[in-house]
């Protein structure tokens, strides 16, 4: 039997997808930020990181969810282990890798943060939970942070000696930011005292850092109703004092929720009690504070879908290789047993080619969406900037939406693959389809990212060119010769139609984009998967032929799930009734 | 908050499939095993077994989830409260609804045994479990049991005092119990003794019974290989004496499984030892034996997933009506406040309507599908048998493929309804998920219905009208006038042609079959689910105004789906290289 706890970090598409379908050495090269980083630094890094994945967490990852996390007293143990495991992740300066040089970072691109936290999530989903924020919190704090504050705190984040949450969440307050009640008062030495409860704080309270450092929505006692009145706030569970000791802070894990998956991982019930918390930015501006760190959050939730597919199809492949029932129709040469390995069936080749184009398609896409936040960020040009920009805002929804679902749709096709065994806990593809649901919901729901690309970015354009920026990259693709450049190419006038006509009806029916945006998100996330495979079949050179395969696969029996979302777009014109 | 263990039985949905889309009462009428039988009786059945379930299993439902089963020196023990329900449910009469009234059965249809067992699907999957097999075995015995076999087992298994269980699967055969290896050895004096390891066995142990009746597939000394050598066995766990005592068997609980759902139900693993077991039916002709069994089993399989899919539409619903988040596009009337109850919300409202129209169409689907058993066993004309049986033969595995799936898909829908709330147990849709996640394995794969389907029953037939009973119902749906019978006419068509392709290719691609099989099976579940609606909104009188409105919805928003997977079927035709 196959060790169900193994994890090969997917290194050689890794590096596929870096340096020929994103060439992304060629664009360092040229970003003064990026100029020492080249193909082999990426690999290197990769390769150091998948090490630690496959090394430490992957073996973590089934007894971490039988073990769970307990709460008493106030105080979160977490599995066996996982303390240890953020040590020599602490040790190694993994935390440090895309911060700031200035900073004590390693500067290297969040694209190859964002292949590091693919693989923490393939091999340990619980765990990465602790982490999630930590290079968005720094991000934020690097940004919008007083000097008093960055100089206090910024060295802890980027050494990862202390670990930050993000505390949004309250129990009225989930989707809609602006029903949130946690009041700040201003106190007389310029910091605050933070009053309220939140709820689903991931690593609220934990027992691998000596403090934690909360990022708090609040208002203050002036704010206007809504979303335009929320600030930011950074309340630590221990204050740090000038001779170097801690006094406590009044903040509270009140309860850790029992979930469906990353049991590892404490989803905390905090209550703070006037707690003394610093502003970070302006009042009433907390949520543009924040903003920094979105993109690369839903970045990296997105890559939580890619890296449970990974999983789902390495476990899959192994077991289906192994495990022996019946004659294939089609039996492998030589084959005189009473039953073949059940790769060797049509229905189950069937699943492990689809986990195999759907998630090297999703790696190429969601390394694109990493890069390009990274050229938003550092390219020289400004317009290059700008566009990059674009892009990502578009990208971020579908690669958090799309891949989240398709990630656990994904596991559970790979579960069938088990039959009886996928549903016991031993072969840990039930676990990756439990811990893979989250990803569906957090860091705004898919219903929300979807609103989010169909009505702010794409139908608000008010030059109805909101899509623009993709659909040209797609175009410019499919004006290489190419196999697959005319279906692409056909795509791309489709989906302009379909963006169109969109805009047109919606002027007549208001809530038409709301009935339509999660199959239009679907629709964008088909075509940008075909985008993926026809540059990917372009791209693939002789030692790469595997990848014309995989690219006649998706084309034949993936692609026309385009078809299916684009009559679902059209279909949302019919008015749904009430329930 | 609501009461999130709640369980309303639909018997008002019920009662309309029963009375007005069935017209049961009018067959019952005309079968002398059923002529008692009225709507009334029908719908006090309903009523008492809504009753029972809501009253007794849903309320144990989160609980058993949370404490499982415990084995502790080959004890196994359930949850609190499991073994007291079903006292009261074998006190009450219920394992003996639809047993032959000479064998002190009631003698009911197995239509409302089919609505009973939603019902209890709906309420509490975890307990189901162990009676789960509790007709089927008694079924089995009745029809191949020697007479000593009947007196001595069959009234214990009609009034529930002792359970059955069915062990098939080992470790190395589970979809192909050709591969199985228990043996049974003629003994001196007529019995047999069986040894062998068996897996997954439901209530293989158990503390609600004072024994436990173990029905066992072997293998005799002189069978042949492959699944024309397998035997069929009866083996108690205790022996019962002439004098009223039992003597202990050589059966043995060695484990129970961790699983992802129906946590509450004890998944044994079972070591025969030498067991003492009895012969049921012709040596060799096990499977023939348990072939009585096979369709009502994977009926009510398939009704599980509609069971699941009822409750996550009740507590998506009551929740979708509590919760306030956001403003809706289009705001109830009078609304004034910060946010509407999400239920206004299109992408919700989407959601809770795919609910209903699901759950309502797949009701309508699977009652026929045990009436039409029913037929096939009671109906006066020999002729009326046939065609009952060639209906049942198709629908059963698009009942339990097509069901099993939708419902896993539409408990994961209903949990995104509920955001981040949906993730913990407490509002226990994320149970529904769980738990509703094993009907796609057990009872046949889903893979192996759909080829059952496909190349057993379509293809295979001489004639090439393999399809023909299920297309000639849609047909005669299809040409009563109604809203929707152009469109139900339209996809008999298009399936009549998908179907003689499928043929006609099928003799030059041998493999074609085994990749087109799921997929088809999915089209032709859309298709039934088409006929349905359009059958549904026809009969539907003024009471029933809501049906015309979900099949609106129906055609306008899930029909679609057809001719994705018509596609699908169609892309099958490209050869799919090895992994």
């Amino acid at each position: 039997m196959s060790d169900h706890s193994h994890y090969t970090p997917p290194l050689a598409d890794m590096a596929f997808v870096i340096d020929h379908w994103l060439d992304a050495p060629a664009d360092w090269q040229r970003i003064p930020a990026f100029a020492a980083v080249d193909a082999d630094t990426a690999r290197m890094v990769c390769e150091a990181a998948g090490d630690f994945c496959a090394g430490q967490l992957a073996p973590l990852n089934g007894s971490g969810d039988l073990q769970g996390c307990t709460l008493q007293g106030g105080q979160v143990q977490t599995p066996e282990g996982f303390a240890a495991a953020y040590r020599a992740y602490v040790e190694a300066g993994w935390p440090a890798l895309a911060c700031d040089p200035e900073a004590g970072g390693q500067g290297l691109p969040g694209l190859l943060d964002a292949a590091l936290n693919e693989m923490i999530a393939s091999s340990n989903h619980g765990w990465a939970m602790y982490l999630g924020i930590l290079h968005g919190a720094y991000a934020c704090l690097h940004a919008h942070g007083s000097d008093a504050l960055k100089a206090q705190y910024l060295p802890k984040l980027v050494s990862g000696e202390w670990l930050p949450t993000m505390c949004l969440t309250e129990p009225q307050a989930g989707s809609d930011l602006g029903l949130l009640r946690t009041q700040a008062v201003p106190a007389e030495d310029g910091s605050y005292r933070i009053s309220g409860n939140k709820i689903f704080i991931s690593g609220g309270e934990q027992d691998w850092t000596d403090n934690i450092v909360h990022l708090v929505l609040a208002r203050l006692p002036d704010a206007p109703p809504g979303t335009r009145g929320i600030s930011l706030f950074l309340v630590p569970k221990r204050i740090p004092q000038a001779d170097g000791s801690f006094s406590p802070n009044a903040v509270f894990c009140d309860g850790i929720e029992k979930k469906m998956g990353i049991k590892a991982s404490a989803t905390c019930a905090m209550r703070f009690e006037q707690a003394q918390g610093w502003l970070i930015g302006q009042p009433h501006r907390g949520l543009a504070a924040m903003f920094v760190m979105m993109n690369s959050a839903r970045l990296h939730v997105g890559l939580q879908g890619l890296g449970h597919a990974e999983t789902a199809y390495q476990l899959a492949l192994a077991y289906a290789r192994e495990r022996q029932q019946m004659r294939a129709v089609v039996r492998p040469a030589g084959a005189a047993g009473a039953a073949d390995a059940i790769v060797h069936h049509a229905p189950v080749r069937r699943i492990l080619w689809n986990l195999r184009v759907w998630t090297q398609g999703m790696r190429a896409l969601g390394y694109w969406c990493g890069h390009v936040i990274d050229l938003a960020a550092h390219a020289p040009d400004a317009g290059e900037r700008a566009r990059a920009a674009a892009l990502a805002a578009l990208l971020t929804p579908v690669v958090k939406s799309f891949f989240t679902e398709r990630g656990f749709q994904l596991a559970s096709d790979a579960l069938q693959v088990f039959g009886g065994y996928g549903y016991v806990h031993e072969y840990r593809i039930e676990q990756t389809l439990r811990d893979s649901r989250i990803a569906m919901i957090y860091e705004g729901t898919n219903q929300i990212q979807a609103l989010d690309l169909l009505q702010r970015k794409v139908l608000a354009a008010s030059d109805g060119q909101g899509l623009a920026p993709l659909l040209e990259a797609f175009r410019a693709e499919a004006a290489l010769p190419s196999v697959h450049a005319a279906t692409l190419h056909n795509w791309c006038g489709k989906l302009a139609q379909a963006t169109d006509a969109l805009a047109r009806d919606a002027a007549q029916d208001a809530e038409l984009p709301a009935r339509a945006a999660e199959d239009y998100l679907r629709l964008i996330g088909t075509v940008a998967l075909a985008f993926a495979w026809c540059r990917a079949a372009r791209v693939a050179d002789a030692a790469h032929a595997d990848k014309r395969e995989s690219a006649r696969y998706f084309f034949d029996y993936v692609l026309p799930d385009a078809e299916h979302w684009l009559r679902l777009v059209q279909a949302a014109r019919h008015p749904v009734a009430p329930v």
